[in-house]
Formats: structure tokens, sequence, C-alpha cells
């Protein structure tokens, strides 16, 4: 793989994609649900999961597609390249807010990360990843993460996890609430992660991801230090859906260990 | 009053303000904790706060300032004019994340709310409100609320209140994060109005802010129908730390009857 030719493509068909989602502000969005209610899918996540698809069919024959829509391939190895692309992560925020959502993509090659990429649409901010050449922020190369302690620390959660769930003691998720310095919930995982990449945030949990969620954040989280891991601090599962925690190194550990207890 | 003229005047403050704080980005900042270790105050808030108060002195002698920084007047009534300033609104971003806070001002005559500006300084986005006469994105009108359900709504609050605390019940907290369709937390009360104004969230709750935490922001949020009060149901105070809660008008009383236990 020539990574570098393969970011100036991506980058490229990126910038396109979320041109055709500010378009499609001027256009009527049709909302349905998945899983449940608040699962939101519009038109415009498989308008824009398509035109990726066709891009990367067209232009990289061998490669295979992860994506959150289920236009791409059925995945169940990890061998080869894979896209793992998530047309729009914050569905939710894109349909309300018609902002703090992002474009995540991720390019694996036999299980290791080695490009990422999340595009703040509106904002115009790329962040990217190039395995072992850095993260960056639009141009501008992101800093290892300094080190920290919770009590100063910044966690980005879901509130969902501090009430009483199947996954683990919300016991727990209070005792963090009250330890850390602040606690933030922006509804995109994948831009939860480019916060934790630019040091805005020090840690992102959450219960329940997709790998199209978190395989983009993880190539520019690795970039700049940070762990991600499942709450078993194993490396978080890329073919279904797992647990995950991505944290500043300093605090990585304590955070598995005295505050995420799995039922 | 000549709302006109001080709205253009106040826009031009705001903007000089928020070039200020941009500028002190390449300074060093020094940070200091207030009431608790994360209740931050940092050389910029303050010097921003005096900024406004130079000028207020100078071009407005006879009008009262109400400052979060504490160098304006001693205010124990609502009568005359008083502006209502929190020079940097959501001081944990500004240090930790250098965005997502917000200057937030608002102009009180006898008690009543006559001019409301939040401005993002690092977006460049001003959101303003003149009584009567409507609420704006910069400049373009903000529209009415549309109706809305829990079930389809958007909340941002702080996860500290679904922690046990000492001013409401927590399992009230929960079976709201259980109900509606997404929990936010923004870490700026401010930004959280301007959000509510512009309909990207539907409520904003918390259980303890101060008068220039909100006072902009409510004459914001009135402009475009929604209802604020305190926990009680009473017009929020403005001379002292309350609770409150800023909502779109469809779902406050349901918010407040079934959610919202005081203790």
């Amino acid at each position: 793989m020539d990574l570098h030719a393969m970011d100036l493509y991506i980058k490229s068909l990126i910038k396109e994609a979320g041109h055709r989602i500010c378009n499609s502000f001027l256009t009527d969005i049709t909302i349905e649900s998945k899983s449940n209610a608040n699962d939101l899918v519009t038109n415009i996540d498989k308008e824009i999961e398509q035109f990726f698809i066709g891009r990367i069919r067209r232009d990289f024959p061998g490669h295979r597609i992860f994506g959150e829509e289920g236009f791409g391939d059925d995945i169940q190895t990890s061998e080869g390249v894979i896209w793992m692309l998530d047309p729009i992560d914050g569905t939710m925020n894109f349909v309300h807010q018609k902002r703090n959502f992002a474009i995540s993509l991720g390019i694996f090659k036999d299980g290791v990360g080695q490009l990422g990429y999340i595009y703040d649409v509106v904002n115009d901010d790329l962040y990217h990843g190039v395995k072992g050449r850095g993260a960056y922020y639009n141009d501008e190369q992101m800093r290892p993460l300094m080190e920290t302690v919770i009590a100063e620390s910044i966690v980005a959660m879901n509130a969902t996890w501090a009430v009483p769930n199947r996954y683990l003691d919300h016991e727990g998720t209070l005792q963090l609430i009250r330890d850390v310095r602040g606690m933030r919930s922006y509804g995109s995982a994948a831009l939860e992660l480019a916060y934790l990449a630019s040091g805005r945030v020090d840690a992102y949990i959450s219960m329940r991801l997709s790998p199209w969620d978190i395989a983009g954040g993880m190539v520019i989280a690795q970039e700049v230090g940070a762990v991600t891991t499942n709450f078993k601090g194993e490396p978080a599962n890329l073919l279904k859906q797992d647990t995950f925690i991505a944290a500043n190194p300093a605090i990585h550990q304590e955070l598995l260990k005295k505050y995420i207890r799995l039922k």
C-alpha cells in the first residue's frame, strides 16, 4: 500500500462527500429508526455510504468495505485491506442540529490500522492519522498527549451509562463522574475520539460501539499516544460490537481498574 | 433606552473582547481555582471583565454591572439598568479545549431582559436577542421553536446531576435520561442556551447557576418562545444563584412535573 497516495485520494474523497452532505441541507431529509426509536438513519447516510462504495469498488477493486448502513461487504475476517466507514457518525446530531456529526473512515490491513480520518463536515475540520507518521488536525501535526491525572481530566461519555444497565455497574460510573474535573457528551463517537486525540478531552468511554464508529479514530488516537481497548483491556474488536475506551495513557489503566466494572 | 443604538455598540464591544480572548492563546494563561478545585478562573476571565467594565463605566455611567469575577457593582436590587456579564462562560473548556466557551451578556432594565448576547468566540458565532424584536444567529433571524415531545427531545444537562446530590432526587434525572432521545453536555451554560434557542437541543437544565450565566441566554431564548424558570416554575432569580430550566414550551411543564423533584 502506498499510504501517501491513498491519503491524498481519501482526503479528496472525504471532502467531496462532505460537500454532498452540506448540499443535503437544501433538500428534504427522510428519517427512519433502526434498532430502536432513537437509532436514526436518513437517506443521506445511505446515499453517502453508496457514494463511497462506488468510488472504492472502482478505484480499489481488491479492497473490502465494512459500512454502517450495510451496503458494503459481509466482513467476518480481518485479512486484506478493509475500509471501515461510518458515512455520518452522529446521525441524531445531523438530524436535530445540522452540526456535530462526522464522516469516520479507517483503513485497516490484516487487522492493523493504517489510515484514519474524522471529518467534522460543518466546521470543515479534518483530523487524520497515518500509521507511524503522526496525526494531524487539518494541516497541523497534533502533539503527543501530555500526562494528566483523573482529578484534572475531562471525560466524554453518554449519561446513559450512569443509569442502571446490563453492561456494567453504574455505581462505578457515578464515582467517575464525582472524581473527574468534568464530563462532556457530544453525541458522536468519532468527534469524541478526535477531541481525545486533540487533548480536548482525556478519555472517551462507551459500552457499545461498532467497528466503523471507532476505526478511523483509533488510528488517529494511537498516533498521539492514546491507548484504545475494550473494557477488558484487550484490543477493541473490529469485527463486531464491543465495549470501548480510548484514553490518555496516564489514566487508561486507572479508569479500567477503578471505575469500569463489567457485569 | 435606545435598544438599536445599544445593540450596535454592544456587538462591536463583544467582538473586540473576543479578539482579545483569541490573542490570549498566544500568551501564558494563569489558572486558579475558586469555590472548588474544578471551578476555574484565569487571568483572561479577569482581564476581559475589566475591559468590559472600563468601557461600560465610561460610556454608560448610570448603569450598574453584575459580573462573574466580581469587579462590577454589589447588586442587591434589580432597579435601573444592569449589565450581567460572564466574560468567559465555560472556563474549563477555555482552559482545556481552547473552544466551546462564550462571552455571555444580558442587559436588564428594572428586572426585565432587554438585550441578550452569547458570543461563541472561536467559531465567531454571535447569538443575540432584542426584547420584542426577535433573536438572531449572526445575521439570520431564528425561528420560533417547533413543537416536540419528550421522547424525541435532546436535553443538555451535566452528568453530575445523575449522581445522588443534595439538590434533587437523582432518580428523576435517571428516568429523564431513559425517556429522552438523547442527552448532551457541552460545559457552557451560555452555549447550551444558544443551542436551545437554535432548536439544536430542546431543554437545558442545571441545579445551580448564577445570574450572569443565564441573563443573556434568557433574552435570546424567550424571543423564540422558550420558557425559562427555576425548578419551582417561578421566574429565575437574577440576583443570586438558583436552579434553572430553559425548555421548549411543549415540554417545559412535563419536565418540571415528572422528572425534576427538588429535595
